[in-house]
């Protein structure tokens, strides 16, 4: 691959810091988790970065923009590059900008934190816990693996959000610092309405330097899974648990059958095709409460308790069997494995999950998320799709929404098709002002790139760089 | 008053205890605030104890249980007397058991707290905040001077009920300890489901003598009143505010004008008589939110915050001014006021109130406590009310009834009467274990004393101490 004079340029002008030699490593630092999309996946195989620098600090994040800038180079930025929605691949090659030496903790004080984006989640926690007690509200389920720099700038929320709903409500995220891709690139603080402006935007519009999040105390949470045989008996059970106030919960994830006989290998011999399970994880001090509210329904019956059982092989964390990892294990067991993004709004949320079920199971299996969402709980659905054709899949997401469940569609590599589908005018406008090259992570936005653009079809990004 | 022979023998058996001996700490050791109610003040105000025992530990609980159960003498335990409804009221005199000396705490840990009934709910949480940061989820507005065994005997909720739900929601509550009056008292441990046989039972059914408690982290609050002049605009403020999943709030209040104007002496100067007043507690890493979310309401103004203002004179703890301690300001002012309890449930709290409000204003003002049950905000009223005769209170609580608004009524004394009007069967039952004789707080439970009572009229207990 011959590397453009421009890139090449500022490649040289960059050799002070910390740049990838290694080209495997440059090929894997220029991919994310994009390919649980089969449609995504033959699209942007290909893509790869021109190179890979790694700031060490702001300033070091400032000099490349400002680099990349005077040289017209795109840049890409990375946390860990567990996205999906190829969030994180560099469309048009270029620079990636990984934040891996931007771990550090700041301040920790009651209820808040702040600190530098590339820290990974789980080391944000371990922080927090051995200060105070605490940690962070809600997380990815990636958190062993994923920074909180990414998070904000391309998840939307996790375990805890059935408690503290998502990330882009008021008060989930306090502050955030920002670099802007400019001749000479501008430091900003946001607050308030400005966060909408940068937090899930991809890192299309400026570079997130510093966080600060508010904190939840740190428990030992109680992890269990529930069996139930029938689907609507445990869709009810994790929205009716979510509605005890009084019993403290960080994640309710509903599997239905026979997603966790078929994929969740740990769990075999505890399980079987019929059962539909529950994903809990319990306050320690809420366990009385929830031990009187699973006597009520002898229809859910506990198989593993993380504090108290005799399986000869654990099942690890349960929440990495919740949110995205459930779609991660089956894919490992079931290559054909994609799977859809659903909002299941209060107050129609368990009609709509029966509706749909009724209409695709098993082509569709149910996955739910426990969510709260203006104050209801609701569910999330991350459904397990069994992918045949483009043009199938389409006419499922058309299904839904007709339906009137919402999709967020992980098959798309846009905002906008990821999104609501309409341009979010704050976004827009802050990348006006903060990249009017159009520089930061090209191709994700089509209100920049293609205002007139119908979403008749799949956006492709003209730019993209071809397949060879 | 001469003491029966038996009430003299019990005393005298008790008398190496700690006896009250002064006349007018005993007569102020026998009352509560019943005379809230005019209703109960024309019947109660002339009750007194025949003596007043102050058990130092479980075992003198025991003693005097004992002892006063081979007497037959009736015992009415006392936290700190700030009850409504005549809870702590001895009815057939006898023995009130005080237990203010039981103030020990025994364990603090991460989310829970074990200690004695008569500790003050401050003195409570001033331990688990030095100890570990830590708090009770929720507390009594008379925080300063009520113990945390009256609140879980006699109270439903409170401060931080607008995140937690009430006292009885399951998790709330995790163990009680509990004495017996038999010819031997035994001492049984609840949880779960028996929790329900004695909590809000007026300690008709058992004495309790430990007590294990959910604890949540402690924040410096931050108490605001912001004002509006529409009611229903500060009405849907609160409601809007405690939805918003992000902002940790412990307190949202919404005093209807004038009552703020006429009724709260430190806001004179603030407000007008045209304000509606909302009392918020909110924690400071939630303000950064809370700022936001009051940036889009302009209709509202924030005329205190406890952590940044000028007043010359500060108000006090803005709790002191929600629950019932509004229905105190206005006594205050006017004795003639009096209040209800009623339960705006969800979804039709906003039409409820409106309807109410349309209905009473201003006999009747609106005092809006937002309240979480079943996973839903919704609103719990203590309505101030312009007492003029027993008949039209009775009418306007079947008013409130008949339009759907549940009212717990604080003019009866008894705990159908001022529940849900039906026997609680898992406090009957425990009752006739627990209490053979129907010696503790007698006259408090109807389904003890006369099954067959039709609830057409008021409960008079035949066999309450008449007035001389
Ligand atoms: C198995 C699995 C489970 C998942 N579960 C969840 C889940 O529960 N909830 C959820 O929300 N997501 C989930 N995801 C998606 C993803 O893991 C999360 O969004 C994760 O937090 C991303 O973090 P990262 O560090 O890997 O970000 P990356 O993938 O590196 O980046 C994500 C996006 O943010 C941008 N970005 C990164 N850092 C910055 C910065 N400092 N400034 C500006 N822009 C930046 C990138 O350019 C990219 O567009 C899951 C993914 C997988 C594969
Ligand atoms: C201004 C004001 C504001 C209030 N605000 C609230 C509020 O926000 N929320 C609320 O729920 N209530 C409220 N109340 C009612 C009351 O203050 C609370 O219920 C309070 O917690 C009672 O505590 P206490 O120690 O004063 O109990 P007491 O009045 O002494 O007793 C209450 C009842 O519990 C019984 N009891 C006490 N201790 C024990 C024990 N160890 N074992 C068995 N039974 C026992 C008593 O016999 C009595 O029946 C308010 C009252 C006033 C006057």
């Amino acid at each position: 691959m011959t590397m453009p004079d421009n890139v090449a340029a500022a490649k040289a002008a960059l050799a002070h810091l910390d740049i990838e030699q290694n080209e495997n490593a440059i090929k894997s630092k220029s991919r994310d988790f994009f390919w649980y999309s089969p449609v995504l996946k033959a699209r942007m195989d290909h893509l790869v970065a021109d190179f890979v620098v790694s700031p060490r600090n702001e300033a070091e994040v400032i000099e490349v923009l400002r680099i990349c800038y005077a040289h017209d180079v795109p840049v890409t930025t990375r946390g860990a590059g567990t996205g999906n929605y190829g969030q994180a691949m560099p469309m048009r090659g270029g620079c990636v900008m990984h934040l891996r030496h931007m771990t550090g903790v700041k301040e920790i004080a009651p209820g808040r934190v702040i600190c530098e984006p590339g820290i990974l989640l789980k080391d944000l926690d371990a922080a927090c816990k051995a200060d105070s007690g605490q940690e962070i509200r809600m997380f990815s389920s990636t958190w062993a693996t994923a920074t909180i720099g990414g998070f904000i700038a391309g998840g939307s929320g996790g375990v805890g959000s059935c408690t503290w709903g998502s990330l882009r409500d008021l008060g989930n995220i306090i502050r955030l610092r920002v670099v802007t891709m400019e001749e000479e690139p501008r430091v900003l603080e946001f607050r308030g309405e400005e966060l909408a402006r940068v937090s899930h935007a991809y890192g299309t519009n400026g570079i997130i330097t510093e966080i600060e999040m508010p904190l939840a105390p740190a428990y030992d949470w109680v992890e269990m899974f529930v069996a139930c045989e029938d689907f609507m008996d445990a869709a009810r059970f994790a929205e009716e648990l979510a509605n005890e106030d009084g019993i403290l919960i960080k994640l309710a994830s509903v599997y239905e059958a026979p997603a966790p006989f078929d994929y969740f290998q740990r769990l075999k011999g505890h399980v079987t095709d019929k059962d539909t399970v529950i994903g809990l994880m319990v306050a320690p001090h809420s366990m009385d409460g929830f031990e009187t509210f699973l006597g009520r329904r002898p229809q859910a019956r506990v198989i593993y308790r993380s504090d108290d059982n005799d399986w000869a092989r654990g099942p690890g964390p349960v929440f990495e069997y919740g949110w995205n990892h459930t779609t991660l294990r089956a894919l490992k067991v079931d290559p054909s494995i994609t799977y859809l993004q659903v909002r299941y709004g209060f107050p129609e949320h368990l009609n709509l999950v029966e509706k749909m079920r009724d209409e695709f199971s098993p082509e569709v299996l149910q996955h739910l998320e426990v969510l709260r969402e203006n104050g209801k709980v609701m569910f999330a659905g991350l459904s397990l799709v069994k992918f045949t054709t483009e043009a199938r899949l389409d006419e499922i997401v058309r299904i839904h929404e007709e339906a009137g469940a919402m999709i967020f569609n992980p098959h798309r590599y846009t905002l906008e098709e990821g999104g609501r589908q309409t341009v979010d005018d704050r976004q827009l406008a802050f990348k006006r002002e903060a990249d009017p090259k159009g520089l930061l992570n090209p191709g994700k936005m089509i209100a920049w790139d293609d205002p007139d653009f119908d979403f008749s079809e799949m956006y492709a990004y003209p730019k993209m760089t071809a397949a060879e």
